[in-house]
């Protein structure tokens, strides 16, 4: 048995693109899509089958569900100018904001968010995403799930408090890793490396704590404090200005050192 | 055609253990390991079918390859022991340590330089690691190609310079990164959440990077400078006493917006 959902969307950006196509396949029927840019609610919209819209007071009713997929600093704002709120669902896919962000609006209300790095032009298999749900009510909650589970296999509960924990989270494991990889492609610029050389090794570094705690796999010459390479590393990066690259290469390797320390009191 | 050279290991630690195995699978004859560890020694030497020696002044001749897996700090002290160079080969795989390092000793040598991460209790699969090259003579940089060929298909001439740099980049992109999955862990442990949510992601910003530039798919609330999150988020650390993570938050921030500032005027 499958459900399929009358859905609005609402946002144009990477989120609802990617998340909009997802439920498109699945057989969902997108009916609306929201942009207070025009062409970018169009260009959404042809693909999905659904009509554009740019004006919050031509949003349709009768949809089961609305899915905001809109920027934090969007969304309340949205919210304020919808006339009637009917008897759907309302949903967010932040992973900062409150449930509570739609209470002075609706009741019928959760957070549906996609744990994952969205970017033009990549397509996005959400098998295996892990959706992270939560509603005001145990039914809309059901729905939900059911919502999720035609996408992915990793579908959970979690609460505001730990979605925001998630998120930060996140911002470490996917974002700023991300940063260290445009540092390190800068650097190999130096002498016309190309980043490719490095691809295997970043791929195994993301594999590797698929079993192992990343703590016992750290590598390189922090771990054992080797001051020797570790000063070389700094002089180089000093000696083409990036003071900046050397600054956080001299502390993250005292967080790797302090850990490892610890680990090894732990785990000797 | 396939040569089948015969190697004196020197070295147990992981690079040893992953290459010596990797060679041995491939049929090539590991004569002897060498570790000043005799436990170390042995445990290799029995799955690679060799002898162990833990006495530099036991090290056989008449092998084609000495190929040297130690720490930096190790190398100088244990080629200032062997007594008889003799003809062979003598080769290091440290990204750090110029091809220089030989010259007081020998004229027979070159540099043989895996770029990946090795950690006890993982295999690995040597079929697309970069093997970064130099020698002193062209006749052993052929001999060099072949025994890299005959695990990878990935094969490259590098200088000295060139391998330092590359050694510097691969601290960000592998250590660092590993750190991060580090922090993001102990992130979650405070609401229990379980470090598998993030695999996911995690591979997932290691798998973007294969056919996009880092720079043009950074995500996340630093690129658009989002104050809000980024507050709420520091706020988040710092009410945990994590204050040198809150300090990372902040700094690794400042980063990647500068960079997407540069990256918009280059590519608006």
């Amino acid at each position: 048995m499958k459900t399929v959902f009358k859905i609005v969307l609402l946002g144009a950006g990477n989120v609802a693109t990617h998340l909009g196509n997802a439920l498109f396949q699945k057989g969902h029927d997108i009916c609306q899509v929201y942009s207070r840019t025009e062409a970018s609610a169009s260009v959404l919209a042809r693909t999905l089958q659904a009509s554009p819209v740019a004006d919050i007071a031509h949003l349709q009713t009768g949809a089961d569900i609305y899915l905001c997929c809109l920027k934090d600093a969007v969304l309340h704002d949205v919210l304020s100018q919808v006339k009637d709120f009917g008897n759907a669902l309302w949903l967010h896919t932040s992973g900062s904001l409150p449930l509570s962000v739609f209470e002075p609006f609706t009741q019928r209300c959760g957070v549906f968010y996609p744990l994952q790095t969205f970017s033009k032009q990549r397509e996005i298999s959400f098998e295996h995403i892990p959706f992270c749900l939560e509603a005001k009510h145990e039914e809309d909650l059901q729905i939900m799930k059911d919502l999720a589970a035609s996408l992915s296999d990793d579908v959970r509960e979690m609460t505001s408090a730990q979605r925001q924990n998630l998120h930060v989270a996140a911002v470490f494991a996917c974002n700023f890793t991300n940063s260290l990889y445009v540092m390190a492609q800068e650097i190999l610029a130096y002498d016309k490396i190309d980043f490719s050389i490095l691809q295997p090794l970043i791929e195994e570094t993301a594999a590797k704590v698929r079993h192992a705690e990343p703590a016992r796999v750290q590598t390189g010459p922090a771990v054992r404090m080797d001051r020797n390479v570790m000063d070389k590393h700094i002089a180089w990066l000093e000696a083409r200005g990036e003071q900046e690259k050397a600054a956080l290469y001299e502390n993250m390797s005292l967080l790797i050192y302090e850990k490892s320390q610890q680990e090894n009191k732990h785990n000797p």
